[in-house]
């Protein structure tokens, strides 16, 4: 797992435009959202994955580059002040803070049209285009309307932000599906793309996208756990968030101590799908502990 | 030309997830957006260079709709009350003034991604696989940071909405670089993305480059001429904003005058441009024409 972040650290600066390249303060500010800070957890699933699929993944790392430019589009957007209106993020201000509003707009639309570029340029070769096509089409749709901004956009109307078009039904279901599509699509989208890089056809990916999927909830519940007991200096953003904002999370919802059980229960099966990808003792196992005990 | 916008219309509104479907505000948003005006100048300049370099243009209708999509994204994300504050756009209130900020931002963040999405999913096939991840990377790369996003992030720097991180140097030349970057990249990339869909090499792509190029110049002169010419009725938005906001525009740094006259020039050279792609009196010619002699 070292190797790999490693090699996310390594390459991803050089994937971004240089600060001193027209325009230069929105390269600077995307620079500022993307370096410095970060776990890289979904570039790293998808290499853990590409190699577990029997891939190569030194011949797919820039490729897996353009899921965490993704991802950090996601979190500046998240953190204007109209949405969830966050000051700090990977210990430093965030976007808006550090430059101004509507830089961090066009730094969010930048970060995602790049990522998406990335996925669609890795790797290079003719041999690639297959799967260059598919990796796109595969993120691009976890992260659409009916993925991931889907997700976010269905948090807004929990927490009452905008009108909401529908009846709120059961909270523990709207929970589900704002954690399922804000985080989880995402995260699963990183570990079937891995897959695919590998050449991995659909039929054979299920083991993957079920670890995904896992993951992708395990991490929420997780984090819903930090907020609640962490600090702002082991998470790198603003804890208590959740409380405040009076938002829809497993601990507000739950309690502390159910979701630390439903915690316990998804590492036991995200290991055990890990094993039924990997064998015993490999990293996707390793991550899914990691995941699952992070303390920021 | 006729005939390519009604099967534009056709097909975006299919493209589009329904409004029923979850998230049904987004969706309800996003076609808000998108349907219901716009002279779909983009996905017709594909499909027309597209026949013009040989392809099928009833083949690429859906493709060429993404970027429709694209385009919209990128006028939902300008008419921010951060950015542009705008409230009419195609006779309709913007989708800010319509819903809300937030969904706002969300529905200009799922339109890229769903357009990008539609760029690496059609045409369908395998034969197709190869020009769908070249259109993507050619797409995403005239939109990124050092393109359409770029040509914003330059704008607001000349209107002082942001703080400049450079001597702003002659007023034309900056002019230039937002135009170019702003509408010019989109543009073109539309009339190449055609030519890619017709099998065309990129050695044998320069005329539709340049043609692009230029229709990209005309159109932008032309909006800013009738930015100070035209009422709200005739554009679908509102007039005017350009001088308030005191923007660098062709009839603001040049006057009314000039800019027809370097609007007559152009058509001279985009017809040129078109005859030597499809010979005299073709469509890429009469849409040049369109747009320079537009009254909205």
């Amino acid at each position: 797992m070292d190797l790999e972040r490693q090699a996310v650290e390594r390459v991803l600066p050089r994937l971004l435009p240089a600060e001193d390249q027209w325009p230069s303060r929105l390269h600077r500010a995307m620079r500022h959202a993307v370096l410095g800070g970060g776990k890289r957890i979904r570039p790293i699933l998808a290499c853990l994955a590409n190699r577990a699929a029997g891939g190569d993944p030194e011949a797919i790392t820039e490729a897996a580059c353009g899921l965490e430019m993704i991802h950090t589009y996601s979190l500046v957007h998240d953190d204007l002040p109209t949405l969830d209106d966050d000051v700090l993020r990977r210990g430093r201000p965030t976007v808006h803070v550090a430059f101004d509003e509507p830089t961090a707009i066009l730094v969010g639309d930048a970060l995602l049209t790049e990522g998406l570029l990335v996925l669609a340029s890795y790797p290079v070769g003719p041999q690639w285009a297959a799967a260059r096509a598919e990796a796109v089409a595969l993120v691009a749709e976890a992260i659409g309307s009916r993925g991931m901004v889907g997700g976010q956009m269905e948090d807004l109307e929990a927490t009452g932000q905008v009108a909401g078009d529908r009846v709120p039904g059961d909270p523990g279901v709207r929970l589900d599906l704002i954690h399922r599509h804000k985080t989880g699509c995402l995260l699963r989208a990183s570990v079937e793309a891995g897959a695919v890089w590998a050449g991995l056809p659909v039929d054979q990916r299920m083991g993957f996208v079920r670890y995904g999927e896992c993951l992708g909830l395990a991490f929420q519940i997780a984090d819903d756990v930090l907020d609640s007991t962490a600090t702002a200096a082991e998470l790198g953003k603003s804890p208590g968030k959740d409380a405040e904002a009076d938002k829809l999370t497993w601990v507000t919802l739950y309690g502390l101590k159910e979701a630390q059980k439903r915690l316990d229960e998804l590492e036991t099966e995200i290991v055990e799908l890990a094993i039924n990808i990997e064998g015993p003792d490999g990293a996707l196992a390793a991550l899914a502990r990691t995941v699952v005990r992070r303390r920021s």
